[in-house]
């Protein structure tokens, strides 16, 4: 067998962790194979900027259409992120035969449907284990181990970002901004941090999971995303008085022949196994009508971590043309002609419990008013606090509700706003009970 | 495409649970694949008792050499246990050119050597992912994802007995006996535990675990095993008062080429991962040089779950099968030309934390006497509690040491035993501070 032979598409974060991988562990992918696995070409418009590992001159070209071009590559890894040029040259490289591997969820949430029916076409396989959770092994489970399976749900910890954020809010007790620009200065956020914080990273990881759980096209615009900017430190101190610890979840169930597909911060019971998912560390537990539930939790982000699940989707692909077998199992892993269009049922209908938190004026009657429009709305209340009283300041009242759907809390809480009884912004936040 | 055709050995209650998944979600098998998988025969000595799913009796057979000389099958299922037949069965079907997916953990730790070079000479591929960890997907995460990482170590909870039993024991304060009593009532404990609760069966799995992860042959008479019928109640609650948990880890490690792999009653900090995995579930901790941690959770045994990962086997074999592939990755993930031959760390050698525990008599100097005796064998205390004084009464003494060799802690022990201040049975545990 002779070598197969890998070009890289972007010499950044990630790229420099896939070309480490290549220099430190060469050995043990070749002993694993039977046969050379060679990095023969990276590519990037900067090829001068130390990455921290010493390349080969020769391997470093600033024209990513000639590695794409070159007939001895057999894989592209796109690492570039984006929509473009990233889709370009991932047609590109499908049009030429060549498998790809991609770390790119916003490429594959906006086009994927594009992609993945060019690559079928051609044969060829596109991989992006790396895509959701970093170095953790979820695209690959869902696609191989539990594929024996109807999924009924997943929720995911999914952006390093936020969870490093609301864990920060956590244990300092500090506010959402002040702990945003530690997180910067720290490396954990970007300069323009709002695909992160406002969850849009999250939805498109989102909109991957639900296809390969759920066999179905999934619009992303349909998915509900909303972030963790307007969460307060004081939210998360009452989420824990009631005993639950706030994420920012992506949820994704199959329920009567329709999907939900949501990303918004969530309770959950502080003694569940996603509520201890702390810092940078992404996680998902995934329920199968086989399996039950399975917890897998790692490094979500990061360029080592990254770089395994890049470098484990080459060597599968590796491991396919190494037994002349291409397109073992369809990146979907369905095959397209399977997948379906299930419908995302509309938030109005989602029924959950809820956090609610009001600022109220420190009279009497408020509380009957408030719980009194809840009661005419079919909301019923499992708990409340009434925290931290200061006279003549606005009061916090804090309410735990039984389950309830949106559409009667988002109608309760106009009609509250509507009235003279409460001060400033009033906040709701989903509760999840079960994770099943 | 024609359909696939696969044969199951065994109808006992994975075998059950297999025959249910085909008859679920055989759509949903045929959907993913887009070519029909057809479970065409199931050999049973006993096609009589009732297994709570209703089969063709056609499909029934007591002759499992008919079902395994059956040409049109191409996928053979073993799901017997046990040595022989198990043994005898895989090698026919190898030699009969069919694929073997099994979840027999004590045939492949034991015979796997012979089992893997007969497969590797057909051609044929033999798929494991149900012998360890049930449902989990650990064995796929090794073999595909993690891959490219050099793994540093492997800790895993791998029994649901053992982990049920010391479960119950910490929640309801009772002592081996009579939670494994209770165990056996609720069937998840054997009449005949001693596989179980005595590490074998955790020792199996993870000799086959380090010869994926390090790519070695293991010899599983070489794995330290120490089983948890030791252990006490009152264990388990000075572990807690020393802010630990108790579980029965297999832990495996590559130091300086050699590996350690050894199963024994570990103590853990109880705000680590591993430690808030309770009751029947297993969970495996890996630690690679790129992916860092990964945790990987979920139900270890029973029908349902291990079927899951029985089938997630038989669907890679069928989508390999159905692009004319064979033996894509070989069994241990390694062609076994490349499998070496590390040694086995002796006891002795491994260095640790301990939980010391003994019962002294209660008068002047006993401590001094301990103390002095783990001194000259260089084992210094970390924290003591001597709990539950009552006069004329064995008295405990409890200890936490810093870091010591397992020779010194054995020399000292049995120094101190042929002193004449302890009563009864002392007993040591070791302790893992660091999980990586």
């Amino acid at each position: 067998m002779n070598s197969i032979k890998v070009g890289l598409l972007g010499f950044g974060t990630i790229g420099s962790g896939v070309v480490k991988v290549f220099q430190q562990n060469g050995s043990l992918l070749q002993s694993r194979l039977g046969f050379p696995l060679e990095l023969t070409r990276i590519a990037d418009l900067d090829i001068t900027t130390d990455r921290g590992v010493v390349v080969d001159p020769g391997l470093l070209t600033t024209d990513a259409m000639a590695l794409l071009d070159d007939p001895e590559i057999q894989v592209v890894i796109e690492l570039i992120g984006g929509y473009e040029p990233a889709r370009t040259f991932v047609l590109k490289a499908i049009a030429n035969g060549k498998h790809v591997v991609t770390a790119n969820k916003a490429l594959l949430a906006k086009h994927g449907e594009e992609i993945f029916a060019a690559a079928e076409a051609a044969g060829v396989n596109v991989m992006f284990e790396a895509a959701v959770g970093g170095g953790i092994p979820v695209i690959s489970a869902i696609r191989e181990n539990l594929c024996a399976n109807r999924v009924h749900s997943l929720f995911g910890i999914l952006n390093g970002t936020c969870n490093y954020i609301l864990t920060e809010m956590e244990e300092a007790g500090e506010d959402f901004a002040t702990v945003l620009k530690d997180a910067q200065a720290k490396g954990y956020a970007e300069a323009d941090p709002s695909f992160d914080v406002e969850g849009v990273d999250t939805a498109h990881k989102l909109a991957l999971l639900c296809s390969l759980c759920f066999g179905t096209r999934v619009d992303f615009d349909s998915i509900y995303t909303e972030g963790i900017s307007k969460v307060t430190a004081l939210d998360i101190q009452y989420a824990a008085d009631f005993g639950y610890k706030l994420k920012l979840l992506a949820i994704g169930k199959q329920v009567n022949g329709q999907i939900e597909a949501r990303v918004h911060p969530t309770m959950i019971p502080k003694n569940y196994p996603l509520a201890d998912i702390s810092g940078v560390f992404n996680a998902v537990r995934l329920v199968g009508d086989f399996v039950g539930p399975v917890l897998l939790s790692g490094h979500g982000a990061g360029s080592e971590a990254t770089a395994s699940a890049v470098m484990g989707d080459v060597m599968a692909i590796a491991r396919e043309a190494g037994t002349g077998s291409r397109l073992r199992n369809p990146p979907l892993a369905y095959p397209l002609s399977e997948i379906g269009d299930l419908s995302i049922k509309p938030m109005a209908e989602i029924a959950s419990c809820y956090y609610l938190r009001f600022f109220v004026k420190d009279q009497p009657g408020v509380l009957g008013a408030i719980t009194g429009i809840l009661g005419l709305h079919d909301i019923s209340i499992e708990s409340m606090i009434q925290p931290h009283r200061h006279a003549a300041e606005a009061v916090p009242i804090v309410l735990m509700t039984h389950e309830a759907t949106e559409s009667n809390v988002r109608a309760a809480l106009a009609e509250i706003d509507s009235q003279d009884v409460t001060q400033g912004d009033n906040l709701f936040i989903r509760v999840e009970n079960k994770l099943d």
